[in-house]
């Protein structure tokens, strides 16, 4: 009868599970306090557990103070008078901050979600990794001796911090001083921790459209008020800028995500001013920089950033793997101190091991030789993916002319945004992963187009990929034209049937 | 004359260098649009550079779009307008945001500080390692492989989670799904992640006097109000909190930090049923449980919560070591989703690694069996360290009854409060390091106490360092007493000289 109430949870071995059946049975008022439980040698026989079991169920109640041993070893509920609120259902689930209120209305970013099972998936998260796992965990063995044990740096370990400077001078063009730079889980919290230290509730936020969707869900949760400013061939538009006022502007001007654009000269010098004279911040993220190609990337825009405006923010997501979470933000002088505490206050630091792993790489200079392997291999892989995606789909679509990164943008002439679902099915259907751009953009450009990843697959696959594309968009356009011919109650253009 | 006025900064190839010193002329106006740059030739011959230098710095402006290639290879600045923002000195340092402001009045956290020079350093945060590091490394190196390049699962490495609630049943009494539990960088970002979840600016928190530091200071930055509770020998005062209606109830039930009392089975229920009828949260802190030195320790107070109040919050920084920034928080049903939430948009969740090799350890059943090894040492290390104050400090100090833990808590009865310093400088030149506790309190206790921490020292040096306290205790009372001799005007008690 008790275990017919209180079911056994199966965890653990069977006295707990049997003190925690006893102990609900106590909380919940099945025994009253100073009443006797039951003999020890009869509850087993009743329960089928052997005595010993009893036993240490009753042990484990004496010790939690729930029972007392009276006399003749009788054992008895103690005097604890349990309150009606012990009997209580679980709350109810209301939000319970304005924080919480914020995350709900995000709803569930299901973009973010890799296809496992497709065979040419050209999502654009996967990392090119080639090797780099195995030997990272070699790097990992020797770094756990060198990070010791202790509480980290809360700013970053300081020969990972000195190896990013000096890597930031003489590849991006960013001079700064280790003091500078604070070590982060990634962009993501970069751009929390900057959103702490420079944005109250209802402070406004300029990011691009389109935008990385995680940097707008962050933002949002914090409470700021997310405006889209339109970016085109020349990156964000900024004279667009002025009638917001943002207190914050994220841009991504290497490599604009997800459209691979580069920002201009003139637009980065615009940009400086406005946040100058409206006392923005900018926040630049350089995720992708490393991977261009051309001889010589843009540097920065932190670069031309005299007046101490821009929290530039940098991440080895890309250049080494995303589960890492390794990241950093080079602070302009006014914000060191808070976004350092922020990071401090917030977690404390980042794990020692991986940053000590990945200081001994860089200062190895390996990083940069592996750097350079990687994207002459991509520049292969985007070559051959490039070819086969115009000897295949030809003038049915269009390549967005990019320097960098690890995805191409294809816009598509003959599909329309009704047809794209039916286009991702044809592809799941070839084992073909696609992926549309539009979630990406608060204004949806006109035609629909895709976000093709190409890191994630051999140079082979990738061949197969645009082949794939070009029979499905084929047959695409065929079901369209059957359509059209057959249900003529539903077409509005018959005459090419 | 130009790198007088803007000198070369000495990070990376002298080409960089010097790409940096013309773009910041040409952007300071000291180069104006359409204006020509020096001939290579000499520029070199001036600058005392090899003219290549010249040539690849200029191509680098170019690259840039500083400057343009005019008639004859002649090479001149661009025509951008660049705005006098450009020259503005770098920007003031007032806080920029509500949070920031409040981080700025925390003040520096001096107390962290472990002074790594002393050879009998009893500060409490060096963790227990052993050979712990070593193994470490090798199996960071199996799990490597299994974690995966991808991003991590946000709530944490499924495989770790599940090993979590497997051990919290059987050790912690804590019966929770895999589902339940969100994996985070140890307890101050578990606490940072639930004050987002469940608190607003202005709300209140109760938390236990004394406390955690970091724990204050991370909910003071979020802006909380927070209040805090007496404790006793029984734990936190419950019958306090009813006046101050806190939102959060922080406490530490298993061992207080720092004083290692043990709340009373009275004390967690009335704590619970003033949850429950307030509908505030309870965070439970059982950072030290596992360190306890009875046949059974207390099951967790999340044990007893039976309508979903507690946030219960674990870490790995006292059980293995703090630089592995690995800490879980089981999660009520009313805020998983949220607290997961948050945690997915602070930092889009831990890295994978440490979580892959520490699930394996923990699958394996080695962390459990690791741990009873260091409870026998640390057992151990405790009983020789008292045994050894009782023998050279006598009826000078008391030790406070403590059942678990990393530290003794030592009561000074023949020193005061003004004579700590003395107390603590007088350690510092036999080695040793000696740390108070009243700075933990809001409301300092009556007389001065001290913090010792016995995890990061050798049995042999934990019985020196005993013998090491009594000498300077003796040495303390030395010259207090020669002081109340020699300068009879401040002394007020001269009966004993």
């Amino acid at each position: 009868m008790l275990l017919a109430k209180f079911p056994l949870d199966g965890r653990g071995a069977l006295y707990e599970q049997l003190a925690r059946v006893l102990k609900r049975a106590i909380v919940e008022g099945h025994f009253h306090p100073g009443e006797r439980l039951p003999a020890t040698r009869s509850l087993a026989e009743t329960l089928n557990l052997s005595r010993n079991t009893v036993l240490t169920a009753y042990e484990i109640l004496r010790a939690e103070q729930l029972t007392i041993c009276s006399e003749r070893s009788a054992t008895r509920v103690a005097q604890i008078s349990l309150p009606p609120s012990f009997t209580s259902p679980p709350v109810a689930a209301a939000p319970q901050s304005r924080y919480a209120a914020r995350l709900r209305k995000l709803g569930t970013n299901t973009l973010g979600r890799v296809r496992e099972d497709l065979r040419y998936n050209l999502h654009s998260d996967p990392p090119f990794v080639s090797d780099m796992l195995r030997s990272w965990s070699r790097k990992l063995t020797a770094a756990a001796r060198v990070a010791g044990a202790h509480y980290p740096d809360s700013q970053g370990f300081p020969p990972l911090r000195s190896a990013i400077a000096d890597y930031l001078a003489r590849r991006r063009g960013v001079v700064c001083a280790e003091s500078d730079i604070l070590i982060v889980g990634g962009t993501q919290q970069a751009v929390t921790i900057a959103a702490r230290a420079v944005l109250d509730e209802g402070d406004t936020v300029a990011i691009e459209d389109p935008h990385y969707l995680y940097l707008m869900q962050g933002l949002t949760a914090h409470g700021a008020r997310v405006v889209s400013v339109r970016t085109d061939q020349n990156g964000m538009v900024t004279s667009e800028l002025a009638r917001h006022k943002a207190r914050l502007i994220c841009v991504s001007p290497s490599d604009q995500f997800p459209s691979g654009t580069v920002m201009s000269l003139e637009r980065r010098v615009e940009l400086l001013d406005v946040a100058s004279r409206q006392g923005s911040w900018i926040l630049e993220d350089d995720y992708n920089s490393e991977f261009h190609f051309r001889e010589r990337p843009l540097a920065a825009l932190r670069s031309l950033d005299f007046s101490g405006r821009v929290i530039y923010v940098g991440t080895f997501s890309k250049t080494l793997f995303p589960s890492l979470r390794l990241g950093f933000i080079v602070c302009p002088p006014g914000l060191r101190e808070d976004l350092c505490k922020v990071k401090r206050f917030d977690d404390l630091g980042s794990p020692s091991v991986e940053q000590a792993a990945l200081a001994a790489f860089m200062r190895s200079r390996q990083f940069e030789k592996y750097l350079r392997r990687t994207v002459a291999a991509l520049q292969h892989c985007r070559a051959v993916f490039m070819d086969s995606l115009r000897r295949h789909c030809a003038e049915r679509v269009a390549i967005q002319e990019t320097y960098a990164g690890t995805h191409l943008v294809v816009w598509l002439h003959t599909v329309k945004y009704p047809q794209l679902a039916r286009l991702i099915e044809l592809g799941i259907s070839h084992g073909l992963g696609l992926y549309p751009i539009h979630p990406y953009y608060r204004n949806p450009p006109e035609r629909p187009g895709l976000m093709l990843g190409y890191a994630g697959l051999s140079a082979e696959a990738l061949e197969r990929a645009g082949e794939l594309l070009g029979d499905c968009i084929g047959k695409l356009e065929g079901e369209a034209r059957r359509e059209a011919c057959g249900r003529p109650r539903s077409a509005r253009n018959q005459k090419s049937c």
